[in-house]
């Protein structure tokens, strides 16, 4: 059986373990201020260029998105959020138990645009209703699709025009930055937006998320609400050696091409064979649209969701791919959609 | 430079590390339903016996603490904890996050009887007042004592008896149950309270807490909770194939039996040397209580926090030792003292 | 200057502040234990026969609606609702801050179905995203329709069908029972929702609202849940004294036929000057589309509502009634119409 | 049967009730825009002299203090208290439930001092546990006490030199400025704290407290907050109207005063009949000593609390009087004594 569920399914890069290892009988002090920690946000800085940058080391994505919006906002105000950003379904109310409301707008690709935002802005003018003031985006998005320069810059003046934050949702931003129609850097990013994260579960890592909260303000007392919410990690050196290792040399981004390489050799050939998609992806998600005769019998060998009912005969599935994914599974997929088409 | 700062300064052990990179590329179901962490819990139900239990797998003590908060109490009650509780005291108001109101009560030996309690419910009597309702026990405390099965039960007896819930923080559980003066075992604990977890982080895992629910009625939906807090981790399995390893064998008693083991050598050394205690343990943090002067030497090649100021010319200090403390470090430690009580 | 802008714009009905005065100098007992609490209990129980039904006096609506989400759901459980649902859009995520989410469904008529509110649960189905619970409907709606026997039913069968919990916003339900399309009884509504609330505010008393929950399982400790939200009165017997008025003999009906009539009677004046409506209402709330050079010139004289933009030329404007509106008021609004489309 | 037992057993005092009545039928704005409101922040703005103020009319003192709560701090921050104080003891929790912990002193006589504040600062000093940021003080304290200028004065430079802000809790700021001992006015006071609150339901109004904030930083949206706990009144000019009333001339002191010396009537005449008193108040709230045989004799007549326990044979009873108590009431309650101890 081979799974194109998720990009979590594996544990992570041999270089990361063997750090964990060599490290292992260190006496690190604890909840983040060891020295991998340290030297972890010190490569990552690098990245960053002079812009002014605080980095957090956290356990996983949903977590990082409750802390940004406990830290963030005041009770009255809100988070705008595409209808399938991650936080608006598939969080378990992670952000409404923060005590916030999530306005979550239509929109085809996934993404937010200043026009999409004014919207929800002009429906929300007094007391009676809450104060729109974060704005969500995921790069890359839930369905695959990525943020350009032009793009990410109009929603960065939109917002300083309109006294609103901008925060992205980076759990696959390996995969929007190695994307063949990406021209953002983590530089570029970090100048636009307030915050943003760089995912680590899903880019090799066991576990760890990297916020960094380029909007001075934003980070008063940060770490006592990561203590608060059960985020300071005792054993923090854990999650700081990994990004150390991930951002030491250029490993993060290999692992992103990878993964991306990997979905394009797969949308690539399923388009050959004349298949249609839901939506074209540059990352490592793919959305191909399969007649369920097709889709029955691939379920036999490989794991991957449905994702969405096309009509009575066909649906979308997913597929994603990871560091981990080796070729030889994306040509037996593919050579496996071949053999029952022809044998159809 | 030698810690006796904590028991979460290392990293994991050895054997720990083996099965994480045994298992790798594995290809494992997300959240916690994968097959480690299914070993996992039958491992450790064959611990509880046939009592009813739920086992779930948690980060950190306190996003555990929370859970259990958050999930068990409707929003008037209250949890009633000493005043040394790690809830109360170091958890950055992480209870009162989820709504909650610790009502704390002084306990010289950081203790609950059910007479303290009784005091607590006679003061909230109505609706203009919290509702009494979790007891919060830790074993072994914030200060090294632990309960024994007549404490154990008179709790047991009286919660039942007042339609309150006990749930006992266990972070130190292993060091409490290999305690020389123990008479617990998990099953018996497991028959006494309504829930209880069983701590990793500071017994040899990387990080990972198990929460044994042993009240049926707690458990309904408890993943929910758990998603909408940032605490159903993604690579799930990298907890269960820990708390597999811990408890395939005799593991996780091995290394606490080991931690107090260097405890106990530490407490009689010193006691030997003729200082005197802030409190007398049988687990892994001892409190002796020494000049200033035997600080401020010890500091220079030993960390260690200083508890609590007894007078102008000494001080309770806190020493605590792990699953990885090597017998040369307690004895380096014990010949400093020697060496500069000598030199006085 | 007249007001056709809410039905709160008035004091209270004249007999409501002669009970105040009446009882003024009394010895009352506090947080409504009073003995005007209790009548007003026993007057309205009456209209609910023999169907349980414990009743809470708060003071307004939002009040009303953050505390029933407060009490009656689970930290991870959602409530359904129609997107023009006053906890939606109108009460500055007063449920949001109770940690809950509200799933919104777009309805044109502002009422929710059975068919409706499956889509929304088919969407929900595990942990990763919140657990409908509660179903949440206005009656009268936001925008003046009700319910009828029939559809109350269907909701009612459904949600105990899919365990979920039905609740009646009840802040225009006089007007709502006392349209002449309805065929509700307090009574019925009793039998078929799990609670509801009969709101006095909008219906001539000071403040005012009265819970009632008819699921005994749903009434346990909520006068707990009352004072910890700021919503225990001291003085409770001013509200009690007001309801007691209200339900004492049939005042509240009488109250809510009147605010109907007059709605009803500018609607058909309207109707008859040939515009048309946004929704045909049978309640104390209209929505007439009207050319903006004749809103302009109403609005000299009238205060009201811009509901929505019909397009560049017109508008629905909201008029409403209240117990104490004039009938020469309405006619002066007809009067003014009619002059000023005659002049055009 | 007469009652001590506190002071909002009457309504309202009858010129509060006869504008109500002369303002009935207005058309007024809702939401506390309307011009009584205005004209009741006018009257005591006067009172402010030339410091900054914002004024906002709210239903109770639970509901005002947990919006101070849930407005003026960030997540981690807590609140400092005696351990008396009405929002650590008598409110279910209110503030606990808005997220923050009440960090609660033991005092003598129910006031704060800056080396009482000063003990708790130094046990919070980092992200492991809460940050103390509010200081709350109730004046007169739930124990009869008050605040004189220096004791003020001395903690307004100590919050300020911490960082921290002052509130005053007033729901009997009445009786408290016109205590016989007290050097205050409502212009000193808003000089010397960020905001605080005049008490209406126990000095004559039916309901509602004036919050004063007096920090500019804290008014910033606080009427969102307002709406989202429920406490942006729908028919806010019946709050206005009758602290429009109480400010007019000056009403409002003349009810406090009327309190006092009915408080002070019964304090002198029990203590020439030589009881002992718990404390020793200069406000409407005593706390005679007396034998339970004399106890159980005047609860034949008299309603009112019994307080604390002093030994097997006696306890401190607490007599409450209000703008509404009757001098012939006091007189009665002095002879009772009288006559219950001659028969002895």
């Amino acid at each position: 059986m081979y799974s194109f569920k998720n990009d979590y399914s594996e544990g992570a890069h041999p270089l990361l373990l063997q750090a964990l290892i060599d490290n292992n009988l260190e006496n690190n002090t604890g909840y983040g201020l060891d020295k991998h920690s340290l030297l972890a946000v010190e490569h990552i800085q690098k990245h960053l260029g002079s812009t002014f940058s605080k980095i957090y080391f956290l356990a996983g994505g949903t977590q990082t998105n409750l802390l940004v919006s406990s830290a963030f906002l005041r009770p009255h105000q809100a988070i705008v959020s595409a209808y399938t950003g991650h936080i608006n379904t598939h969080e378990a109310g992670a952000i409404e138990t923060t005590g916030h409301k999530v306005l979550a707008i239509n929109s085809p690709n996934g993404k937010l645009t200043p026009k999409l935002i004014q919207n929800t802005l002009d429906e929300h003018s007094d007391e009676h209703m809450v104060q729109p003031k974060l704005v969500y985006i995921s790069n890359a998005t839930e369905i695959g699709t990525i943020y350009n320069k032009e793009e990410l810059s109009a929603l960065h003046h939109f917002c300083k025009l309109n006294n609103l934050l901008l925060y992205m949702d980076g759990a696959r931003i390996g995969n929007a930055l190695c994307s063949a129609d990406n021209d953002l850097t983590l530089e570029c990013i970090a100048k636009l937006v307030d915050a943003f994260y760089i995912g680590g579960t899903k880019n090799g890592a066991l576990n760890g998320e990297a916020l960094v909260i380029c909007n001075e303000n934003l980070c008063t007392d940060f770490r006592y609400i990561m203590k608060q919410r059960g985020a300071l990690t005792a054993k923090g050196f854990v999650i700081g050696s990994q990004f150390e290792t991930l951002f030491k040399n250029n490993l993060y981004f290999e692992l992103s091409n990878h993964a991306n390489d990997m979905a394009m050799v797969l949308q690539e050939g399923i388009k050959q064979l004349k298949y249609d998609f839901l939506t074209i992806s540059s990352t490592n998600q793919i959305f191909p649209i399969f007649p369920y005769s097709l889709i029955n019998i691939l379920e036999n060998d490989f794991e991957f969701y449905i994702w969405q009912k096309i009509d009575e005969y066909s649906a979308a599935i997913r597929l994603v791919t990871s560091w981990a994914t080796k070729p030889e599974t994306v040509h037996m997929f593919l050579d496996s959609i071949k053999n029952i088409t022809l044998n159809d």
